[in-house]
């Protein structure tokens, strides 16, 4: 799924830092489609490239325009971050609430989400323009995420939805049980051989350590640590048995 | 659930500004614990105060520490986030994975969420130092996050698996069938009435309109607001119709 269906809307922000720091979470997330409503004050260049660093290209292929109601004027769907919701709380919901919806439109037209400036947010007639209210989770003590958080949080959550992020798989295969059988055989044979148990304690001790290897995932590398662990130190319990048998 | 267990840790922060907008992040999420391992430059302090705006109090309750050993030394999980994972992915898992986990952790002991210095995040050593690895969603064609974005998409998510976010509930009720009901009866008059339609298109057009109307809930504020025009509409077209009759 493809995010350049959607554009972020920036409307008349104040800090050339914040909109840097929007650029680059945009680009970690995928999205590449940046509007901005005119700043009343020219941007802090500067701050701005050092806040987007790679992602400064989103930023110099922004689309330009005179009021928010211009900026989504072809977009179907219309989303406006607020914490004040008032009149509109009817088609509010919570962010992650609102993703499959977002990404179904956004297979059919552009999608726009808005965000008002660092001071106070969108306008109420800006928020009339909005078909749809999102509501960014934040405690009650402290509300006002910084402008820059809010498109992170926005960006990650239909980042996340698309199902397209690939983690970073273990490379290594999982060891089978019988990989694993043949290491508890040789650590049983070991620790007996170093003097750590007896033949009367022995099970209740390869119980113990059954529980401790089988807490997270052994890969057959594991294994292969784990088995040449106790393999070196039955070698060196044999050679101090054959300096003493001497 | 509290979210006091959990300590934020910035090892080496290099720029003021991102720490204040870590702060700020943490307040927003409802974190408070801020362990700082000691940066080689001083932090630019005012930098710092902009971005925390209210959230600065987390700076001056911060704890400091010379190393990040030292730093997590009491904690039962140290999670770090990584993007280079290398030989400890076995116990890398994303973001949205490791929160059952943690909130769990955290309602036993600590649980540190450790992050490197802006530049090149942790080192091996400190790495080695962490029983859980988080993978943060990126893209592939951007995927250095920066730190305060890193720390609010943690929080973020850790909030969220709270639960303990209310979303702001619409105060008024749905309206029941029979308030609709009612409504549809007294559109329907109306649309006779004012001579939007006739008796023969009258089932069509009604079906259209409960198709327009039903899309998403309707208030028993909306119902009497829908009433309202129609009765308004139809008071007009009796006026006129008295008028004409003269």
């Amino acid at each position: 799924m493809n995010l350049d269906a959607f554009r972020i809307v920036l409307t008349r922000p104040l800090y050339g830092g914040n909109v840097g720091s929007v650029c680059r979470a945009m680009m970690n997330m995928g999205f590449s489609q940046l509007a901005i409503v005119e700043p009343t004050m020219p941007l802090d260049e500067d701050e701005l490239r050092k806040m987007a660093l790679s992602a400064v290209s989103i930023y110099e292929n922004r689309s330009r325009h005179p009021t928010l109601a211009d900026a989504v004027k072809n977009c179907h769907v219309v989303a406006g971050t607020s914490a004040r919701l008032g009149l509109y709380r009817s088609h509010s919901r919570t962010l992650r609430e609102w993703v499959p919806d977002m990404l179904h439109s956004a297979t059919a037209g552009t999608v726009a989400l808005a965000f008002g400036p660092e001071d106070h947010g969108l306008s109420n007639d800006e928020i009339a323009l909005c078909n749809r209210i999102v509501q960014i989770p934040t405690t009650d003590a402290y509300k006002s995420l910084n402008l820059s958080q809010a498109v992170l949080l926005c960006c990650y959550e239909l980042y996340i939805g698309t199902e397209s992020f690939e983690p970073t798989e273990e490379k290594s295969l999982e060891a089978t049980s019988s990989q694993r059988e043949r290491m508890f055989e040789v650590w049983r044979d070991t620790l007996l051989n170093i003097g750590f148990m007896h033949d009367q304690t022995a099970d209740h001790m390869m119980l113990g350590l059954r529980r401790i290897l089988s807490r997270g995932l052994l890969t057959d590398k594991d294994v292969r640590i784990l088995m040449g662990i106790a393999r070196q130190s039955n070698w060196n319990a044999d050679e101090l048995k054959k300096i003493r048998g001497k």
